[in-house]
């Protein structure tokens, strides 16, 4: 995008969409943060992802959705948080929360037709991830052509807000070191699934993927996590 | 669907999701019926699923998701919903709720595959019905290619539920007809988007569908409509 203009960020509170807000904020884009608090026993998660907004004096709402409701995951149940997995393993873990991203796209995309934003920026990574399904380009072309027919705004203007993903095919260092670059205030950012009193736990997959892009990188991370001794391990 | 199985239905609390229920309990389908409560100004419709629901015994769920953080229509803000509007018009009317169907989609679609669903069944129409754009079959075509690429079970297993709209070709009135038929209790249903004290205003969009379709179906509609002097002008 070249001119500046209206654009919803899904700001969840951790690191990849904090570097998604900073690059789009980069462009001289006018943000809008989004933020889903859907009883994801990763809690902390929102209320970062507010000081992150707060951070950059943006536009935020936080929607409450209890997906606890529905269930299905390790995220919004009590199914355990697997630890130490090898997250390069072909299958998807249960941390994996249904359809996560096609309610949080949906949800985007209604605000941004009551904005007028030209553009729903999500931070998914299909590098270094956890291989959920709706972090890939397939499922993001899919739901680029779903919004071009849902809106009153798409059949009576033609306008529809171009999904970006500024993320998806960077590995996790260069993710941080573009978030580095750009002054991303990592310290406001969570990413453990299953933190304990705000620790981070250094085992799930979310901790191990940060731990190691740091590391790749080149730059400090001040997350405090319980394993102190297995840090470096990654 | 032939055999028996599970399926998500849709239910608002409105006629057409009422009889969208019984068409697929009279399949022989195990029903699990989806209510998002979404902050909409005829909050009673609520009330009318959850009676709904009970009166055919199926399981239920009421997910609350407040729309009016986004607003953008007159169902979610302040906005005056239109009376006496033709409803033929070419124009969207403000009644519209922003992405309404993408979002209650996909939160069928992650309940659906909780439970390990076939289908997710919704009871849109495309005859006489306000022109929503989320409404149309390319729209409902555009989330069924979506959904085969959204969710773990569909990479994983190729399971993708079926979203079947029974209703999508038919008029009001055959829409009437086939619930009656089916004994569906049109005495819980609520149509009207602008009650007061739960009377309906007779005067909106969607009461004037409702009423031109009893009384082209010739069945009696036993809803009580604040401007008597009104019944059967539609």
């Amino acid at each position: 995008m070249t001119s500046p203009t209206e654009v919803v960020v899904l700001l969840s509170g951790g690191l990849d969409s904090a570097v998604t807000l900073a690059i789009l904020r980069s462009e001289g884009h006018r943000i809008h943060g989004l933020t889903i608090n859907y009883g994801q026993r990763h809690a902390i998660e929102v209320e970062r992802a507010e000081r992150i907004a707060a951070h950059y004096d943006i536009d935020h709402r936080v929607l409450v959705l209890d997906l606890r409701m529905i269930g299905g995951s390790a995220l919004t149940s009590d199914l355990s948080v697997p630890k130490d997995r090898d997250e390069r393993a072909d299958q998807i873990p249960i941390t994996y929360v249904p359809a996560r991203n096609t309610v949080f796209l949906s949800l985007a995309l209604a605000w941004a037709e009551v904005l007028d934003a030209r553009a729903i920026a999500l931070g998914v990574n299909a590098v270094d991830y956890s291989g959920y399904p709706d972090c890939r380009p397939a499922f993001i072309e899919a739901f680029q052509r779903l919004a071009s027919l849902a809106t009153r705004a798409a059949v009576e203007t033609g306008r529809v807000p171009t999904i970006v993903t500024p993320l998806i095919g960077l590995t996790k260092a260069e993710i941080i070191r573009r978030g580095a670059t750009l002054g991303v205030p990592f310290h406001l950012t969570h990413s453990c699934y299953d933190p304990e009193d705000g620790v981070a736990c250094g085992r799930c997959d979310s901790c191990r993927i940060r731990r190691r892009g740091f590391e790749a990188a080149g730059v400090p991370d001040s997350t405090r996590y319980v394993d102190h001794a297995a840090v470096g391990r990654g």
